[in-house]
């Protein structure tokens, strides 16, 4: 048996949700340092991805001590280059006070990376893109959106950025919304500290195969983090993983093991009406099934079948292990 | 030329919104009564369905005066079913409590249509439904909808109640989702003043034509109410009406044409980042396009190409009539 | 344990196919009796439904005879009211001779039906829609439907009729595109020799819960039959049962379990490149699992945390069934 | 007003269908020769792209006789590498052998490119790719699909080779999939004589803007050639151009506009169920009212709307040129 990997998740996943209906929320504010006790009580949990500016009052000393006492490491900082401010844009906003506005907040993320000892600042640039058919003239947008990420990894040698994509939300289309698309972009703008982090539903809803992207992103060399949730494949439901898909993200993680990639499994979700605690157990109780199906799959067998497209014998041997695969997890 | 219809919009058209994301809102929030200011503004509106209750602190005697200040009557009046307490459902949730109270607000919603004397309480039960596989006994669910539904219209034979239908948002998967579904909800109630709103919308992004959609309802004499919009056909944008989906748009009012349907053309859109008033205008100046385009539709000869099934001769008569319609309008 | 289903098969599933691009087809042609020959080579079935006409030359004596050699029933017959000549619909098209001529061929269908001693004629209608926008009157054509539809069923009171309802193709949209259409066009019709058939496949890349639908269908008493496959929710892609959603599939399995269903489980699927027999069997071998799981499930447990719409509760007793399904079914 | 565009079609727009069900085809057979006749008598169209191999019997010096007939000339050839001995692939079929003969069918088909003065061979890799999870080894299969392009390309420096992408269909998911991803194949395999041929179609249901994929293409220098057609989004219906999406197919020609792109204005259509010459004529009508739409538009003022991704600004402008096209185009 392999050891296990470590895990992970946003620390949003411990915050409370509003959305345009629930305007109320679907439970209490959390703060941060509320969000970092729920994390580390999981129990599973080695590291977190914190959004950035803390909730109001919470100072970056005091994250220091919460992720402390939970026993907890930051992997990533997550700029909020989504809110009001950003509504048409960070990097490609049509006013130039906002897009520095925007680069601003990114830069003071990069500091908090540096303080906390995390791996990467991550960029989740939700709001670039557009609504309606002729918006945006789509060169001079994606020039924006490119030029922007190079002045801010440019500004940072020392540090990694990882660009999330996605197909869209909050945007109708969002620009960074695919693996090719990304890893064109970073392309062109010829820095070595940017990468991708894959979100296996975003991935999954824009129509990719996740184990797909995640194999055109190591051979670029640029798969530098992930994270796993579920889906319908319309949207980005941020569903518990597992639920739905369990033959893909099985696919995913299969992927990954033979490609040799030893990152943190990491955890993107909303449970909007869920315990939010319950839901991370959830998640990783299948995560360790998933793991276990790993070690016991004809790897070898599966491989062969492959090389005959032999999508019948691939099928058994896939399903042999995963749906056996539970009661050796527990 | 036929006399123009009456337009009206919901209220919340001229609100402001959170998402998910910018969880601080695309603009500063606005009372009732401001948006109802907003409303009269647009110069083209005759009615608006509210949300109720209204913004804190706002009493129903402001509201009447407000509206008629902008001029505008109340066609209807939408309880906010979907907020924290019924995140698992109004009519549905688990929690008889919470069912109870849900039903109470609707009451109170049913008094203020009295008040307002409007046509119809708008019933959009947007939390009713699941997230998770196996996560509800659908028997049971679907039987408390009904009888919630059923309790909830008995309790006001006087007044009218309209159901509005929609696939998914907020809850992953809706009950009340489809045209048919509503119709057969509605038949196994056995009530006679419970009818349907259809948001075409809902219905394009449910994978419905919402122009045979209408005319389902109409001929199950159950359309009582419309309201339009657009988007990607994949989820609930809410764009403004006719920019993307221009010939499906026009079809759906020609269905209503031909049936001789003469309600309210209602907006039901989120200006999510424009000025509100703009959207609502822009979307009334193509709706008079639209109307403009009926004029001139040679129907005699679209009947006759459609008893061939011929749809090339069908197209470019609508063609003729739409691609032109601009000219017409201004 | 409980005793297994009977397993059937679309006779279908045994041919070869061609699509729009390959046009010489994926397999060399097989007569309705090498399909037979085929369909008695898996194994596990008891049933299959037969297109018909048979493949040119093929009499019924034959077919019987070849059932009786493969040991195997019919269980339906399902008439190719798609071909050419029916392209702009069978019971829908503008040409009353096709509509006439089309009737004629189910007719003949029900005979085979009495011939073989099958349970049902299978209407698939998938001819009967709409390509475009404005292309048909969607009163007339529905009317069109319900129509030929009661003068068929009526003609034969001593034998069942299944509509099987899709979403679209071959048309760009189909009349009878989901459940509760169907219901309320059955219904409209009043005859009660009419049922419907669930393809899972169908019902799922239509939006719906196949397991809801079922419900629904059940609760209507008009589940009369079912079929199974698998697919990207996208489009038909009748790929073998099992091979992307595990847990939907299941549900649909656990649904028709607590109402005590106990038709044929059946496979409707198109193995364009895979060997037909070998995916035949690879279904069946989930099927047992999957029926393996629902004695393992704790189906009052499930219950349980329904009641409390807890979904991470449900889901962890379901994985603990479905991924240790396969250890008790080899 | 500007010069209209030269238009072309694929040849098989003029050629008879079959589907997995119409197996009997939608009309009957027709033979290259006498699908160049009716694509001559279009009127309208300068250039065909046409299917090799021509059907059987067929002549090379009879093909280019047709076509000076028809007053036509030969834009591409599109070698058939899609037909039942491919079904798993082409380029990237298990078997070498297969792989083999796809190579040598392809330079077949650019030979036919030189004796005719076509501009490209279009490659159009339709069963490359996979229908299961776990089927394929994703990295193998794509760097065979790069190496057989490599080698195709290679062997034929004085010639042009075009990729069309698709999301899916035939298989499941195809390797050349979207923009960026054919962008970033091509740049690995590094020889500049392969660009793009961008389907509209392709494009819009594979979640893309046509227009944005455009500017993208155009930007890397690998717009080589364009078609379109419509479709509901969710498959490539191959509908007739502008029969749905009015809009986004007058964004995507704004685009070549502005970017001052002159190629042929080219239809890839498959109208099943209608005539195929009033089918192209029915477009070529839609098309040239837009063309008359950009002559109409003011473009500076939408520009400028643009830069500030003013919406409703940018639709009125859009609306006012669109919605009034036909008449000048009549």
């Amino acid at each position: 048996m392999t050891a296990l990997p470590r895990f992970g998740a946003g620390l949003w996943h411990f915050a409370s949700y509003v959305d345009r209906y629930a305007v109320d929320g679907y439970a209490q504010p959390r703060t941060t340092l509320e969000q970092i006790a729920l994390a580390g009580s999981v129990g599973d949990l080695s590291v977190v991805d914190l959004n950035y500016p803390f909730t109001p009052g919470v100072t970056l000393d005091e994250v220091k001590d919460a992720l402390k006492d939970a026993d907890l490491e930051a992997i990533g900082i997550t700029p909020e280059i989504y809110l009001r401010r950003f509504g048409k844009g960070a990097f490609t906003n049509p006013d130039p006070a906002v897009r520095s506005a925007a680069l601003d907040l990114m830069h003071e993320a990069a500091g908090v990376v540096r303080e906390l000892g995390a791996d990467y600042v991550k960029i989740w640039p939700g709001q670039d893109g557009w609504d309606y058919p002729f918006q945006v003239n789509h060169h001079d947008v994606w020039k924006l959106a490119k030029d922007g990420m190079k002045e801010l990894a440019g500004n940072h040698p020392d540090l990694k950025f990882v660009i999330e994509y996605k197909p869209r939300e909050p945007r109708v289309k969002m620009l960074w919304d695919s693996a090719p698309r990304t890893i064109l972009g970073i392309q062109e703008i010829g820095l070595d500290n940017i990468g991708v982090l894959l979100d296996f539903g975003h991935s999954l809803y824009g129509g990719e195969s996740p184990a797909d992207a995640a194999q055109l992103l190591i051979d670029h060399g640029l798969l530098w983090g992930m994270d796993v949730n579920d889906n319908l494949r319309g949207w980005d439901d941020d569903l518990v993983v597992g639920t739905v898909h369990l033959t893909e993200i099985f696919e995913f993680f299969y992927t990954l093991r033979i490609n040799g990639w030893e990152g943190v499994w990491q955890l993107d979700q909303f449970p909007f009406r869920e315990d939010t605690v319950d839901a991370a157990r959830t998640s990783i109780r299948l995560l360790k099934a998933l793991h276990h199906a790993l070690d016991t799959l004809d790897i070898a067998a599966l491989r062969e079948a492959q090389e005959r497209q032999d999508a019948m014998a691939a099928q058994r041997l896939v399903q042999d292990a995963l749906l056996s695969s539970m009661g050796g997890a527990r």
